[in-house]
């Protein structure tokens, strides 16, 4: 059963220009695991808005509560480079409010436009309201 | 099991020129409740384009089937400003033929892009064709 | 449950742009069935990003192997055009060993940017790593 679904679009050049204007912004998104490729570079910008875009998406498959970190939950890198989610802390405390069991995620950034889409499971449905 | 899954992106600039062109579509596309914000504020023209993704995504989740009244799909705004889709009339009963017994939605609009997607659930799968 | 999701945006004129440029790409990405309507009329380029999006969703969600052959993921048109995917060949064998038994896709083209969602669903979840 589908506990939550969120989808996020993020305009890649405004989001770049967010992390150059705000500093400390691009240490409080992401983990140091998300700056880099699993080679060690540096991720583009590209790559960054999406991830920022599936951590927006997750937020809303969770009915956006509002005091989740940015860093309890973690896009990794899986075979293939598949992104996979990993989550801890608010968001882990969050989902498992909710029953959540089981997290998809898939990411995409072409054209400028960086998007993401997290499916939120469970074995019983959302709980009871 | 899902029954189906709907995408929607809607150009927010061109739907609000679209809106202010026609007259009527406003009030043909969206329930009183859905031109307002929860404290009675109007809506801005990114939030009714991404409710209209949000219709054109159900639809394409049930299977476009052409017969359906936008009004039969009503976002409305649920605990922390998650939008909840509620379903009655044409949508309702195309859903009860598909065997849809749970909906999930999810908005995003930023940098001048809507979209929406959408997750028609049910018990048994999609019925046999 | 669901064995994974894939999203997918493309934008429409870049995308024409390589069509006319790559000779060949055409007829690499898409069967000839892809390259009408159902009326027997040709493409637009929107639509035929859109089905690329979707070739691409459908590749993230089964975990992007890299040795899928396009030909082998065809969108074909259901009832009220109806986006429906079929699969075969090396997309098939990918999909067996991950045990998904059902497909839904969505597709979207809009304002110069199509995009499509994809999701696999199996009835025992992904299969343990």
């Amino acid at each position: 059963m589908i506990i939550g679904v969120g989808i996020d679009v993020c305009p890649v050049e405004r989001f770049a220009v967010s992390l150059t204007r705000t500093p400390g912004l691009r240490d409080r998104l992401f983990t140091p695991a998300e700056l880099q490729t699993p080679s060690g570079a540096p991720r583009t910008g590209e790559s960054l808005a999406a991830r920022f875009a599936a951590k927006e998406a997750l937020a809303k498959a969770l009915g956006a509560p509002g005091d989740l970190h940015w860093h309890d939950a973690e896009v990794i890198v899986g075979d293939h480079g598949r992104p996979l989610l990993d989550v801890r802390g608010t968001v882990a405390r969050r989902a498992a409010v909710l029953g959540v069991t089981g997290w998809y995620v898939s990411l995409s950034h072409d054209g400028g436009i960086a998007s993401a889409v997290v499916i939120a499971e469970g074995p019983d449905g959302p709980a009871a309201p």
